[in-house]
């Protein structure tokens, strides 16, 4: 591989200078995305057709000196395969048609076929590799069971899941079966991805953090930690890290470090420094800019930048990203300039 | 005063049982409050008029054994006063006609007169006190600087906080000139309310949680600081209480405890107990029931008050209250059965 520095920082190898991806760098920001997703005619069909999964995964590769792909997909395949009708409003984001609300209606659920269902997904990542050849690794994704089940109970965004909690609270043992199955699905979702070729996942447990610590540990982290334990090797009998990222998360980072994964992402809520004394080097830390920094001017991006990276201090084991997505209105030459202050700052520090 | 519960253990003096206020305890769940607010003919008109308020702030009063009145207004009043043309848009929340979104457009801003421009609180105020006669304390309170301010700023709901974070990082000088001007007026507003005969206050800082640690601490808490020590005694001299509330601030709780504040508000994603641990009897502790455990059963509901007044444990300085506020599909009987636990479970830990 020509750079391999963001798989090298997973493993606490020692790298030239701090590897960086960013969460959403492909997508709305860059004109060319919004080109092609007027042309795939929907969101999910540039999810489902791989040449266009390949191509939008590509596109921030081709702007940026990135050191990671990330495969161009939603957290939703999953539920969208499990017929419960995703389709999206304008302005309001994912919505289901049959949302499952009940211990009956998730009595009647059953696991969506990976091969069939979501054949798209492994044919999208083989042939990312492909283009890719070596440039950069490639990191697979799927949404943490918790996070799955918010869409697939509410229906659609929620301010405050209350249904999802209603449900938590008042029937725990529908809400550990819907988990459970979620689980396993996720992890034989992640494991064809790197059967396919990803190597490196990340689990997405977007609103962990909207639950109590006891709730957390029950219904997000314990089944983020079966999927984890469930991952395979990659077809070379390599290791393939695992990020978990809860939004959130900061408070509960040693029971997340203890899930055996190799990394935590970390939002922009904690000190990058103040995580790395209380987890150590037990695992690898991503993150974690705010994302509004992108709004600020690149003076000022490349200030905090660095700002992150010393905070973390000397050593390998950091992974730059930002603390959430990139969001639609971002110059993407404000991303041109974190990406290179990263680097270029990384390298100081490095060396 | 008839029951000084609230007062006491504020006060971290000796009480009978754990006393419990709600967030939102007067609102839309409450089918009398819907009644009113259809005659009233709109939200800002039953905060504006004194009679009104007094009559919404009563209502849950007259259901549940509250041993706190909390002031029926909005946090909105403020910047309302400003001349920022506020109204609410259904089903999104209130909107600005006019935000604030330059150092030009900031440096034209003028502290609202409170006598004039936001005399009615102080009424309403005055008519609650004579109302309640001493049955139970009355609790004044305002938004945080930064919290009135995100709503200035992006004139409106937001889920990333995109201007007044390019603001905040672009433009810091004209941030701090905003939200100088925001602690002036806040200060000065719950001193009138103060003045009126609020007996304790609660500034709500809803969204400091969505700041860096250092953001955090230089935009929002700093400001919070001033207001705490801008605050007068009570017309008969006695000290008022204030309770500080940011939601999502459980991982900056000794740095709140620091700013002289009588209490922290806690929101449900970190254990009363653990914070306990980390503040000692620095404050007392308000807090922190999932708001959505009351969506669950009544017997759920119950053994999960005992459980965070287990947490929390013996000896006083603990108010019971929702971790946010109480929302608008909730069954009324559910409260009920929350209050009646809390005062029977508190009671057994107090003797």
């Amino acid at each position: 591989m020509t750079n391999d520095r963001l798989l090298r920082a997973l493993r606490h190898e020692p790298v030239d200078t701090t590897p960086i991806w960013l969460m959403r760098q492909a997508g709305r920001y860059l004109p060319e995305y919004r080109r092609l997703r007027e042309q795939a005619g929907s969101f999910m069909n540039l999810c489902q057709t791989p040449e266009l999964a390949c191509e939008v995964t590509l596109q921030p590769l081709r702007r940026f000196d990135l050191d990671g792909a990330i495969l161009f997909s939603d957290i939703l395949t999953i539920p969208a395969a499990m017929g419960l009708g995703l389709h999206f409003v304008p302005g309001e984001g994912p919505h289901f048609h049959h949302p499952v609300r009940t211990p009956e209606a998730i009595g009647k659920l059953a696991a969506p076929d990976i091969a069939d269902d979501l054949g798209y997904v492994a044919d999208a990542v083989r042939l990312i590799r492909r283009e890719l050849n070596g440039r950069t690794p490639l990191i697979g994704f799927a949404g943490s069971p918790w996070t799955l089940a918010t869409y697939m109970v509410e229906g659609g965004p929620s301010k405050t899941w209350q249904n999802i909690k209603a449900l938590l609270y008042n029937e725990p043992r529908a809400m550990h079966q819907l988990l459970d199955l979620l689980a396993r699905t996720v992890t034989d979702y992640l494991n064809a991805q790197i059967a396919a070729g990803a190597q490196a996942v990340q689990i997405f447990d977007t609103w962990g953090g909207v639950l109590t610590p006891a709730a957390y540990r029950e219904f997000s982290l314990q089944y983020m930690q079966r999927i984890v334990q469930g991952l395979k090797t990659a077809p070379d009998g390599s290791h393939v890290p695992v990020i978990l990222f809860t939004k959130g998360g900061g408070p509960w980072l040693e029971d997340i470090a203890a899930t055996g994964c190799d990394a935590i992402g970390l939002d922009w809520t904690i000190d990058i420094g103040t995580a790395r004394r209380r987890v150590g080097d037990r695992v690898a830390l991503q993150g974690n800019l705010d994302p509004m920094l992108l709004y600020a001017r690149p003076e000022i991006i490349r200030a905090q930048a660095a700002a992150v990276i010393d905070d973390f201090g000397p050593g390998t084991g950091h992974v730059f990203n930002l603390g959430h997505g990139v969001t639609p209105q971002v110059d993407p030459e404000h991303v041109a300039a974190l990406v290179d202050a990263v680097h270029e700052h990384g390298a100081r520090l490095a060396s």
